[in-house]
């Protein structure tokens, strides 16, 4: 029986591994199918964790946590989780999907979220060389340039109006004529000078060399196309929450969730389940920022040995 | 008028910062009276920083945070802040000792909190090298040690639980004979075999020598003592909010806080005052650990943004 089970590898799961094992619990094991790191180890740069400068990768950045959190003891176990469920004693079974599974008096689940793609050509291939899911942590990158936005929900048009104070230009690419927002977000994506809207545009393309992305070609539905030459395209079409390993057997969640998928959590990373934690990206009002995840994790980890210990 | 003013500069304060500039507010201005870095410049180990290895002390961790922020345009001005007051248009004042002041947009307040001294002989001297105020970070330093823990309240006995795992026994010391605590949480000290109860009994002096703390003399009533020979002692006597900047001239807060003088905050740092946020240990369930003060700092940060550019 597990102490605590940790479900993910990303900096979420890492940090909450080295507060629960540095904090006393005797067995936690880390399930991460992968290395771990998360997503950040797909960016080429990353320059907003505090107290790590210079120019690093986000895999740089990953590398020292593995073996930071091994060191107290924390156990990395190479398997794919598919679902978490719990007795009505409050023993968590850990299900995966080689058939096996193992049992936990804890869980931290930390399975992150995944941008949706929009599905241009050289998406992928462009992917962290100029291709970005998250303003915060690029937009920096293109100060006084100009970047392409693709959407047109909430997300989309916050974002644009975040990229709009850093970069001289943002072209809001999206395919229909209306956005998905609050009117008071729109009338401020119109009323900005340095963003332009290019409506009824479907992202055909980037194209690029070996600096990185250079020009994005879009078409219209008049069989029209529009080559924009910018370094930096931002996609933010949605976001799929990672939320599988929590769905049971009759497809209700082990806890509650917001209506976007997102786990609800109080301050302490508390879901509404004892014993069930949630970090990372995953849980509702993510800022989805290495930090912020990491904090959470160390939030969780203090929680679970509280839970753990008997004392919750 | 500054985009945003944040107040202190620790681990809270420098992450606001660094995410405030490098998210394109224009005017930024950190007051820190003395020099950035925080509390956890004192510590003489940190291991617990995720990403940071190695046998570093506090002051390390954190010197390169505030060239960090600076690349991005981040001032810091060393000046004391007394109050922070907000004009019923939403302009935020920020009232120095030397009598000038500061006009600022937004504010971000992470001006910490400071854990009360039990008052015996060495206390001081030894800080940072054998006396601690938080298990969470020191306690692994004592990993199969004895140690002493100085306290009879909630924080004191769950710090005492939470060491009892990691630490071969700890002494319990406390001034009266009865603990004030949940009946439960008091259950579970008197029954961890590892914990030993000094009761009616006030710390006196510690002892040591280069390496730091040997040991602890405690007094007890009828004029005996007894020397505890601990590597380690955790103070947990209280903890002073550093709350005086939001306290206004009729007595009242500028944001609503809690019973022992913490912000009240919601997942996004949101204060119940528009423009204010709180980020660090200052703010309600502070976990008080710098990775989650940054994390704190950074989502503060998204927060000022937003507000800054109206669509708040």
């Amino acid at each position: 029986m597990l102490d605590c089970a940790i479900i993910g590898g990303g900096p979420a799961g890492l940090t909450a591994g080295l507060y629960t094992t540095r904090g006393g619990l005797a067995d936690v094991t880390m399930f991460e199918k992968g290395m771990p790191g998360g997503q950040i180890t797909m960016s080429s740069e990353i320059e907003n964790y505090p107290g790590v400068t210079g120019h690093i990768t986000g895999m740089d950045l990953m590398i020292p946590w593995p073996e930071q959190c091994q060191k107290f003891g924390l156990k990395h176990e190479m398997s794919e989780v598919t679902r978490v469920s719990r007795s009505s004693e409050g023993i968590f079974t850990i299900h995966k999907s080689d058939g096996t599974s193992a049992e936990a008096k804890s869980v931290i689940v930390c399975t992150g979220s995944t941008p949706k793609r929009a599905g241009f050509v050289g998406e992928d291939v462009y992917f962290g060389r100029g291709v970005s899911t998250c303003a915060t942590c690029d937009g920096f990158f293109y100060k006084g340039k100009e970047v392409a936005v693709i959407g047109g929900g909430d997300t989309a048009l916050e974002e644009a109006l975040y990229l709009a104070k850093i970069c001289s230009k943002v072209y809001l690419i999206h395919r229909r004529d209306t956005f998905r927002s609050a009117p008071s977000t729109i009338d401020r994506i119109k009323n900005t000078p340095n963003i332009e809207l290019v409506l009824n545009a479907v992202p055909e393309e980037v194209s690029g060399d070996a600096m990185g992305v250079n020009g994005i070609r879009v078409g219209f539905k008049d069989g029209t196309t529009r080559q924009i030459d910018v370094p930096g395209v931002f996609v933010f079409v949605g976001n799929d929450v990672n939320n599988q390993v929590l769905k049971q057997e009759d497809g209700s969640f082990l806890c509650e969730m917001t209506p976007w998928g997102e786990v609800k959590v109080d301050l302490s990373m508390k879901t509404s389940t004892p014993g069930l934690f949630a970090a990372g990206d995953m849980r509702e009002q993510a800022p989805k920022q290495v930090v912020c995840a990491a904090g959470d994790g160390a939030v969780a980890a203090l929680q679970a040995i509280a839970y753990v210990d008997g004392h919750h």
